[in-house]
């Protein structure tokens, strides 16, 4: 559990509270690269870590991330027009660049002094693995652009989608750090206890800090065949890697991959969630039907959205459509859909979970080495520091694994090889 | 007129709030039996003085009321599994049973000492009249359990509903103890002078302080035919017991009956009402049809309700659907419906009525002394004292009467036999 | 720019603050005469100023304003009786007369001294040019009824009517007397240069202070034309006339009229803006259906509203149905109906716009005029005195004017006569 205090502490994100300026020393997912799909295209609303900005893409392909209001008057920029390298306020004409540079002031007289002095805020992009990425910290703390692994995968070895979720970021963050509730929250095979992680519940966890945040072990007793070790990857403030090489059910209909979640603050209540997968390495082809058939699975295939949103069909409004029969007699939740089955759990916790009402358990180690770490790094950056994770040398060459080790085997050996990156 | 001040002690509900606390000394409707229709059934959410809680029923029928989040991480414990005499997180698969007692812990170790430490929140219930009782003070301060009249009369010759209404608890308990509204809100036959209350609009009054609340006795001139006397029945904190032995129309097409409410707060502003009637005896049968027409006649037949909710179609989003023409000609108000015209004077009030405007009068009464009993009860609790009306001893022979007293009769020893159970 | 302070001080209307105190200095409409058709018809809730109101128009036609709730119990007095010269409340029957004086208290016993105690109250109303106005200021210094040109005016001659925006009526006000942002917000004809406004976007502007507010002088050079001069009148503190004798496009289709806007304060975040016009003088003809044709190209024909409200269909919850395309090609905006356009940038600055934030030029000067203006006449008001523009004698004659001066010709001498009121 944490103190009332430590709980507003690591989930407030607004600019100026502890989090926020921890948060805002990395480069963070602004929007997909798709939604802004032309040169000189419509401006795009964004939302991030509780600040209102409009995005754009100028007309040399470029993406300008300014603030959502004029700098004259406050009129919306989004209804702004988007044309020559720039975007023009139509309240009265006002164009700035996507630096936030005024380049042009036709309400007022030739000559004036004004435009030099006007600035409209303007945040750092990067455009990289079909996101754009965005750094809204101090420019002289700024990291070099983010270079996780998956960043460097061909876009035919990779996808990337997101979700909306409607609760604080740490929810979504700590359901993903947290192997014990796949057992039973995904577990959607009552009977079938040939599914790997229905054969040991309570699995021994390790967690070893490093650079970028921690390596994450879990092991399950198998019996005869071994023990099925996973190793996650949790890379500070918010992102997590998992290993799916063989998965849940034993290598069965999967194809070898490495998936992920950054848990991206809209604002201190609402998250967008970007969930990105690419395969294991080049000798594995990723066929398009595929992705929609793992989509779906997850709960948002193209049939599971509210069409033009990033919201589910099964959501807080409707119960997530829980089916009590099939709960009875099916699947642990009776709630279709393994990530609508986070959403549901996560989001039922309330906007910002109250985390001095805890009781954690041996299980919660990685929730509260991740909690640790979060609170360090804050307690840094209001020291003036520079926390743990910002450096990409950090984090580069990381990635997670996860294999069936035969009995008597030591798995340390055989991940180490492993955790290294192919791409 | 009440203080700023005394209203808001009067009217708010939530855990540690002097009112709060002092209703926490009885015993509250948490929903009617029948929403809790099976054994291992689905889990309902409800929300009582403030609190989020989750009822559910186990494998023998017996119900358990609990707090609404996994103490463990806080998930929702609606989404959970009711199954073998417990209700199960689907999170991490923590098992409690209806008395918050934690029953399997699956992803602890085995031999776990968490789980002899960890304690769902539960509070005490009883199942009685086809309701779901709860208490939720302190333990040592818990009465025995409810006994009104109508609790012990058979469920064939006895009705219970619930109705939602969007305001405070106690613009609906005044209501319903203010006498003198019926001769206007729900005088329906404007033209009709046959009807009893519109032949005296401004009754005399008495009320005499009991062991539970008080007995209030109205008296209308009916002229030749003497007068027409109302005794009801303030059982403290919140319920109201009236007669219908003869009725507003002199017995014309009346089933003598008593019948009451319960405003039950769901929180400082909203409220459950409970309707409750049952035969005046044992030779009074009740028709079935006879029950939906009545209900029909209050505005809360099955027709009247929104499908699936205990909402009324005619609610504040469509101004009740006043008819403006009827209200010229035909009844007072113009709204179909007796509890009907009661929501939207009550809601029309706002969340809560600001008490420190009013100006009252003679026909105030009843409500200037309810209010009197109430907040002298929350001061004896605020002192350490037992309120009013706890005992069952106290209110358990208690029954309403209503009857015209022909005239030089004085009303009161006819009365005396008459304000006696016969359940 | 002004401080957050100056900000407050000018945008907040309810009663107790300095602006509100202010503003009730004034008669503000209270609702279109229509919106009352007929005598004894349904009472029509009004909130102004921040205050919840209710308005009928009794048996002689006679309009009331009174506080929305009795002051009995506070039972709504929207669902009341309109009879007989009165509001008679339907929970307990108590009436009162439109001056807020109890004339039945039928709950009481007769001869009851509490009827001559208990007062409604009510606000002075007048009803001039289709508006029902009202003061709620203090009693002694009640100004004498509102006498603008356009009161004058015979009906036929003249257009009243009414919208909704939802944003503190600062900004829509700011908006009216900003002429530079027309040449760009309400650029509808991106390639026609004869479009006055399109042939110079940074006029001179001068600001001269009168009784009533100021009048507001743009000069646009034309060339050989000469010079394009536009007079506007603000009347304070929420008027805007302005004149259409030739208009933007140099008097083609142009019925010389005069138009304006009052910007009423529902409360602090929501505004209805109410629109008129009236013809030149009497020898001008106005066609039925040039009206809606008016009123459409507004945005605000009857085809532009939602049915029974005062609300655009094009509005913040559609993005105004703006059209990108159109935007690119067509218009400056992308958004159809001139008013629509003025409500996506006033209501999407935000409910209250925050000044601390600005970077005014030299466009600014009336706004700026105007906001020092308001501040001043607040500073007046909490100093006990009287505001400029409260005596109908300042602002009688007071009438706008625009037209194209010959090259050489001084505007001055032209725009004296022309700036005196016809009607």
């Amino acid at each position: 559990m944490l103190t009332a205090e430590e709980n507003k502490r690591i989930t407030r994100v607004g600019p100026g509270t502890p989090g926020g300026e921890y948060l805002r020393r990395f480069w963070w997912p602004a929007c997909l690269s798709s939604e802004l799909p032309e040169n000189d295209g419509a401006p795009l609303r964004v939302r991030l870590l509780g600040e209102d900005l409009v995005a754009f893409r100028d007309t040399q392909g470029k993406v300008g991330l300014v603030d959502a209001y004029c700098p004259h008057r406050r009129a919306p920029l989004f209804f702004g027009r988007n044309e020559e390298c720039g975007l023009r306020c139509v309240y009265h004409g006002w164009k700035f660049d996507r630096n936030g540079t005024c380049v042009d002031m036709p309400s007022e007289p030739a000559g004036t002094t004004l435009q030099a002095k006007v600035k409209l805020n303007a945040y750092p992009v990067v455009e990289n693995g079909g996101l754009v990425w965005a750094y809204m910290g101090p420019k002289e703390e700024q990291p070099p652009e983010p270079n996780y692994e998956w960043l460097r995968a061909p876009p035919d070895k990779r996808h990337v989608s997101k979700t909306f979720e409607n609760c604080n970021w740490l929810q979504g963050l700590e359901g993903g750090l947290d192997t014990a509730h796949s057992s039973f929250a995904h577990n959607n095979h009552l009977e079938d206890m040939s599914v790997l992680r229905q054969r040991d519940k309570s699995p021994r966890i390790d967690v070893e800090r490093t650079d970028y945040g921690y390596t994450y072990v879990s092991r399950r007793d198998m019996g005869e065949e071994g023990t099925y070790v996973r190793a996650y990857q949790y890379l500070m403030p918010s992102q997590q890697m998992r290993a799916n090489t063989i998965g849940w059910f034993g290598g069965r209909n999967v194809i070898p991959r490495l998936d992920g979640h950054i848990w991206v603050p809209i604002d201190d209540t609402k998250t967008f969630v970007y969930n990105w997968f690419c395969v294991y390495d080049q000798t594995i082809d990723l066929p398009p039907e595929w992705i929609e058939k793992r989509q779906a699975e997850m709960g948002r295939g193209s049939q599971d959205m509210i069409p033009g949103t990033f919201r589910l069909k099964r959501n807080q409004s409707n119960d997530y459509l829980i089916d009590r029969q099939v709960q009875k007699t099916q699947t642990f939740t009776g709630i279709t859909g393994i990530n609508t089955q986070d959403f549901a759990l996560q989001e039922g916790m309330g906007p910002i979970c109250d985390r001095s009402k805890e009781f954690l358990g041996t299980s919660d180690k990685a929730v509260v080495a991740m909690r640790r770490l979060l609170l360090e790094a804050i307690d840094t950056v209001q020291k003036g520091g520079r926390p743990r994770g910002t450096d990409p040398e950090s984090y580069r060459l990381v990635r997670p694994h996860d294999r069936i080790v035969p009995p008597g085997q030591d798995w340390r050996p055989i991940f180490e090889k492993e955790l290294v990156a192919r791409w």
